[in-house]
């Protein structure tokens, strides 16, 4: 898969060039993190090996490498809310990506059915650490979408 | 170290709780995405073991742990660049955390100068890609705040 790309070359060129050299991981993949295009949101973070790269900068849609699942995953292709991909950006080490998107069917990126999947703060205050959550309601039901709930 | 905060619990508790148990993976490392509390941009994406991200929360500055170095590491020691963490979330299988930050000092937060790390966008056109850097100028000179080039 990685042929699809050149290997990454010395620190001057990976930092500074104009080749995209991705920086695969050990296990074939670089990091994205995926923002609202218009409200700059972090929606998601998620792993791309170099076919999904590939299928994202081609296509504009984005595309991933599922972790748990171990398959190539067109976000959106169960719930509708495929990413439009208005930018992308890699790092200065080439090991991760910066995809700006626009979500398209009921808007939502978790499988939660939330917006995005930092729904909860970290609160630390008098010792206690706990976690506070938005106010916001899932834009779908994950179990009408997905038929049973995830593991 | 993973000791400072409970262990994941079943899926219902990691993605509804108001518990912070960290997802640390098999390397003791969660995700960590860092934006700009003001402007909205992706700075840099870094990586927590717990006592990283137990410092954050308790002291309100970025401490990550360098996978290059194997050392704990206070973000902006070295360059003046301290991060004032305005708020940081978890998402939904906290695996990840996402922080939004002040920067001090020069206000850069890649090791090469610039503001942030993503500086080049990937463009894809015509059947080719290529890398297009933005037109800022880092804001201070690693060769005089690191005293050599990084490797």
């Amino acid at each position: 898969m990685s042929t699809r790309f050149p290997p990454p070359g010395e620190t001057a060129a990976l930092e500074q060039g104009d080749v995209l050299t991705p920086n695969f991981g050990s296990d074939g993949l670089v990091t994205a993190v995926v923002t609202d295009a218009d409200s700059g949101e972090v929606l998601m973070l998620a792993h791309m090996n170099a076919e999904a790269l590939h299928r994202t900068i081609q296509t504009g849609e984005g595309w991933y490498w599922s972790r748990s699942r171990r398959e190539l995953w067109h976000k959106g292709a169960t719930s509708g809310t495929v990413q439009e991909v208005a930018e992308i950006r890699v790092d200065c080490d080439q090991d991760a990506v910066w995809l700006k998107v626009r979500v398209r069917g009921a808007g939502a990126t978790c499988h939660t059915g939330m917006r995005g999947c930092f729904y909860r703060r970290i609160v630390g205050e008098n010792g206690t650490i706990r976690l506070e959550g938005d106010t916001d309601k899932p834009l779908f039901d994950p179990a009408k979408v997905y038929g049973a709930p995830k593991g």
